[in-house]
């Protein structure tokens, strides 16, 4: 992995210590994988996230998801709320690609499992979206289904971050946005837990900007006089993954802290947004094929969550820097420069 | 216990077995206490609901709250919905009534606690109620203090239904209705495991009535001609007790399926109707002073839960008709009829 | 059209008088079209509503969305639920073709909306399932894209009601299940309003059904000793459709009122049900490209409501039912009958 | 008025222009008025926040309400979202007294209205509150009846900011807080709006304060060695007011931008926090006894809202800071001292 994330510039965001890659993938279990499409006015893209490594259907996991604004298209939340599982990868790309994506995902998932649909049911596809339609020609629904795939099979630990897979064409604070990660340690009863988000940036206007505190949009809007003239619509996904023992209601209220996380980088929430957040937790599987009636799990004694809730905001700040940082500047679809932080800095 | 529930009459609800007194109380350690106020147009009361016998703001239990039309002012929902949890007794009383319930439990939660607000935090006191003032005159503001601790030191297995506590004003399907239980018996891994409605009941039209499937509203409808031009107005809480290891999450879905409970006695829940359900399971106690980060809990394999959706529809109705079967005749504060269902029939 | 319904045995469901077709195209520019794919082992479909007869993306309708249980994969609640409003016909499939029902009614969008993802924003799909897998090969995924636009295209007045379009496949109550609609009037300030209800039924099991408050699946499934022995999984939409002037959350409210319509006929709402109901009234247009800062609509005196409510519970009763009478008995993908209601009368 | 507010330092907040006043009574009609209680160990009070100047239950207000964190006692939640309106005024005092506000409230309500529980139904208070017990003792219960009338009685234009009626005895990251409040100014169609914002502060850890961007609670907290070892616990009740026409929906919307308003002051929500927002909106009046079926009433085109959540926010932030800077330091009922911003600049 070769980003230079937001810390190799000098800049720290809170006080808990990150995991080994700063990363969501710091969760053991977790991986990452990116289609990229970069070529002339088609910049558009897929990431995949496998929740861990094993059959995810046969094993669900403990999920959890909020809308903050939802003017977005996501699917699968419904059904995550009610039963509080995700049972597939989740998969991000471009708004207008989310049938694509769906009906692929159906056919991985069908291939994987000879059961589902015959005799047992049917599943539950979890594709979130934001609209890359600034830079790419979304119109072109550009994906196709070998990208869903790919981006799957490509899952690893290391990943890119910046603008890749579903990142490639998506703008936050008027500058190039994208795919972004980080991650943070707590200990509870001794032993080490970790919390990782990653998002997918496509929001804010460059002058509510702020950097670790400091406005720096405001004073970017002003010298770039052509940079952005556009309101704050867009979206932003993020997944939020964790080793901690957690039930379902537990870990939607620790999601919810996402929303102090994304103010703290400036924005006011548009209306035209989707900010959809999904999150998981490794510590307790949930079979398909459960055979006892009563099951055992474990959960976090809930007056300690504060250290969750205040890793949860801290990542989520610095997983949509490092969505800024490590973008480079590229040309939209009218031929204007998107700028990148980097370049700017 | 001197009620003949609707079972005494040869009505049986549903297919699954009841507890050994078909009350809520069958769940164990579950007590019930009234305070009746019934002379002349002072017709209202108190009852309360323990959820264990020790103190349950030290040993909180598994809570959940659904609000099926929110016309209604019970207190401690937001808490409930946050937490997942119960501090304290449950108190039903008449809509006017809630802040001295409120006032008179808090005093009672101090004397018990020397601790809360003072080096813990606060309480969330649960008050839920219905609109008597049809029977009752409501503005008169008659619950004072000393009913409300009355109810709670009264708490016991043995409760009488009908026209007593809380349900002394009530009126139900154009009836007298009021107070009412059912339980029923599951077995999981080979274990009994319990399920009990308690209801108060203040909700509908006398032709809208069904009687376990037999529309007999309508008939008594156009017999007692002057029984009733009322809307469905009014509303029913229903509090749902089991000892089923469950997460906050499984019990809300749970105590959804009153719903059907209650649209089977023939309703179709008016826009004046405040439904409220709160749920508790006395299998996981959640310790206020929780010493562990990581805590052990046992839920219920959710491809069983099915069995428990049936139970709670099939004692939601039965508790309905046994509050309005266990009822008495009476008059209301202008001086008119109120009949009993076993008076009609 | 020639279904016969059950009014046409008969039966009447409620006291409010129905439209003139008794269907939910009784709404004054609602439309219904139906693919259907019944051969061998493929018995499945699509069916499309068309809320009106003009751009509805340009002039989008006050919409509101309700998830009774969430077990379910229905696509565009999100955004109904905050924007409080339907931008797209309503498609209706089997679970698995969901994806295949969204990218196509993006492409049908795109095609009527060259500035969607160009000079406006991206659109949002509505796509509603049930899972048809029982009688039908869904694991074969033999919706094409063809079929999603046919299904739109035909879109008409006059539609067939059972195992037509995406009813094709389903059950309901044991017995063959599908498309099933029904409308009731009602009278506000003088002037005629409709009230209008589609349902795609596929839920319950046959000793459960009540058929107008005759307990009949239990006699029934004790007769046809092979019929069923399944679980109540399975699940029900419900499209609501009125012109009466509502706000969102006043649509809201009403069209959660299908559930009482829903219990009526004897389900309890297993676990595995994914009932999901989508409302809209063709009352207030709001604009994609409105002008003015402040709009005038209109809204109903919520004092008034419980008219609506009633008819909603009434309507959702009888599509049900005739979802289960216009429905012919068929063969499922393993050989065995599926009985119609019809056939069993 | 004597607070020398946040913009009498020389700190503005945003870029939005502010009403006459800065504060929520910007909003025409709006009032708000005090009882304090600071004697000793007794540092408390109510705060009376009055909608409209007319009969509030006859002429009820569109209004919304929003739980962020809902470790919270409010009470009148659940029929405001289900019914989108408020018809009493809005009370605010300590957590332990929210059943004496209730009861009084209720009186003053029925003194009013003779109607309410003989010929119409009940009534719907508002209490919100927030947990003072670090200052005040609270377990004296020394708020009494009078003191509500009083606050209500007091309402006026005019009102004090900072360590006054319900927030004599609240703390804000670990400083004095209190009542604060502040406005934004929009125009419409040509014509000026306000959406006015009054919080009860009692929340945050010194740490985690930012003042405008500054983080200057981590060099107090490192100065003021003895000042804050606590956590992030107590809470904020936030009332957003406006004359904008909105519908409930739409005011929903609306007051969820108070959260990014909160995290710019620096907090991340803690576990123990009760955020509750109510809002309201004084452009369309629903009468109690409205004799139309179908009325008309005015919103706002909501590709325009942007504008308001900014203002929203903008207020929020601005109304925390000066419940922070008008508050002088105090004493706690240990008599340790609690800080005051003022007094430390």
């Amino acid at each position: 992995m070769m980003n230079r994330k937001i810390r190799d510039y000098g800049i720290s965001i809170g006080t808990m210590p990150t995991g080994s890659n700063n990363s969501i993938t710091d969760v053991k279990g977790v991986k990452v994988g990116h289609t990229t499409l970069d070529e002339g006015k088609i910049k558009t893209g897929v990431t995949a996230i496998l929740p861990h490594e094993d059959n995810i259907f046969k094993e669900k996991l403990v999920a959890a998801s909020h809308v903050i604004n939802g003017f977005g298209k996501s699917t699968g939340i419904i059904q995550i709320e009610e039963m509080g599982t995700v049972e597939t990868p989740i998969i991000l790309t471009n708004t207008l690609s989310v049938g694509i994506a769906y009906e692929t995902l159906i056919k991985y998932m069908l291939r994987q499992n000879k059961d589902i649909g015959d005799t047992t049911g049917t599943i539950n596809p979890i594709i979130c979206e934001c609209n890359d339609g600034r830079i790419n020609d979304i119109r072109g629904l550009h994906i196709k289904p070998e990208h869903i795939v790919e981006a799957i099979e490509k899952c690893n630990i290391d990943f890119d971050e910046g603008n890749v897979g579903a990142g490639t064409g998506m703008m936050c604070y008027g500058l190039k946005g994208g795919i972004g990660s980080s991650s943070r340690i707590i200990e509870f009863d001794g032993i080490k837990y970790t919390v990782g988000v990653l998002v997918l940036s496509n929001f804010g206007s460059l002058e509510d900007f702020v950097l670790n505190g400091n406005p720096i949009g405001q004073r970017l809007f002003k010298e770039i006089q052509d940079i952005n003239t556009i309101e704050d619509k867009g979206s932003i996904i993020l997944i939020v993954a964790t080793d901690i023992p957690l039930e379902s209601r537990q870990l939607k209220r620790i999601i919810k802290r996402v929303y102090p996380g994304i103010s703290r980088t400036g924005s006011y929430t548009g209306n035209g947004s989707g900010e959809v957040v999904i999150g998981f937790s490794t510590a307790n599987r949930i079979k398909h094929y459960e055979r006892n009636d009563i099951i055992d799990i474990k959960i976090i004694n809930e007056n300690k969550i504060d250290k969750i809730f205040k890793a949860t905001v801290e990542a989520t700040e610095e997983a949509i820097l490092n969505s800024l940082i490590c973008s480079s500047s590229t040309v939209d679809r009218r031929g204007k420069i998107v700028y990148s932080l980097k370049d700017l800095l």
